[in-house]
């Protein structure tokens, strides 16, 4: 593996948020799965728990259900800006948090597990990538990480095939992009910030 | 890029506890670091911090610390296996938590940012991976997140610059494998767990 491809690969991910109806082959989101699964965790514990909700009437079910909780939420001063905005998007009543994409990845772990964000953060971030490798586009969904102690959605994720003792860590959205050519814009933000200190 | 060799890249990743003394080159140093600054983060904040640490009085400094430190907790019913081994091997006296790597980046973040170990985890996931293209090993190392919150361990890190607004949410030792032939080991731990559970 050439490391300089491997670091554009890294480089050119890029958030997509607006995507086409297009279906993600089976085959392809077997590979994304298949990165994500091999992301490391705490002690080799592998309790990273992938719900893959593609069929678009439990889609439209989460959404709107996601959109029913957040709007009996009140905006707080010093939220966080996503959350405020999921709040005030979802009073608005039109509100899909997952840009409609083809395929929603939640990503859960263990409830009382201390790496349970850590391990499903790099699962996350592998799929990405491997998203990008294939092309496709993806993009972070923290809605239902938020709402993961909320009864409606427990009790919907639950039968989707979630146990009691999962949260929801992160999830993400995949599918093809609506761009001109079709594929993911490559050219990433610049990088103000994230600093480097070498300790001398 | 080649999606099948992305994969192979992404699944060949695994953990390295055993270095040898030669130095990282700066330049691969610097590519691991721009692959980590090029994660994603919550809002596009970019506020993770990537503390670089590979001189070696400094690391052995940090490790005596953190030994001592560990070596005053207790180890209690149901602990993290992890962080109660780290408890024991402390009060042995002879604990090097970052397995006598080399280099050890820490992963810092704001305390009062919601996704804090959700951006750090992304980036050392892609440090991970790229480490693994540039023929090097690395592992996570949790010891000095676990003790965030201590004060000696607090003060000795606002020396090196990280702030006291900030948390190490995560670490990662980088060095060349001691292995016969100085190559990580590729081939990744069976994954029995991690399972995918389709929503239909």
């Amino acid at each position: 593996m050439n490391a300089a491809k491997a670091l554009e690969l890294i480089k050119s991910r890029r958030s997509t948020r607006k995507y086409t109806d297009r279906p993600v082959e089976p085959e392809k989101l077997m590979q994304i799965l298949e990165a994500g699964r091999y992301a490391p965790s705490g002690g080799n514990s592998q309790t990273t728990h992938f719900l893959v909700i593609s069929n678009k009437e439990i889609l439209r079910e989460l959404a709107v259900l996601v959109m029913q909780e957040f709007s009996k939420m009140e905006v707080t001063e010093n939220m966080y800006a996503s959350i405020a905005n999921s709040i005030r998007a979802s009073k608005g009543g039109k509100y899909i948090f997952y840009y409609n994409a083809p395929v929603l990845i939640l990503v859960a772990n263990q409830r009382d597990y201390g790496n349970n964000m850590a391990d499903s953060a790099c699962a996350l971030e592998n799929m990405m990538i491997m998203a990008n490798a294939l092309d496709l586009g993806s993009c972070w969904i923290n809605q239902v990480h938020w709402l993961t102690d909320n009864p409606v959605i427990c009790e919907y994720l639950s039968g989707l095939g979630l146990s009691g003792e999962e949260c929801v860590c992160g999830g993400l959205a995949v599918g093809y992009p609506d761009t001109e050519d079709g594929l993911p814009v490559r050219s990433p933000l610049p990088r103000k910030g994230n600093p480097v200190t070498y300790a001398e």
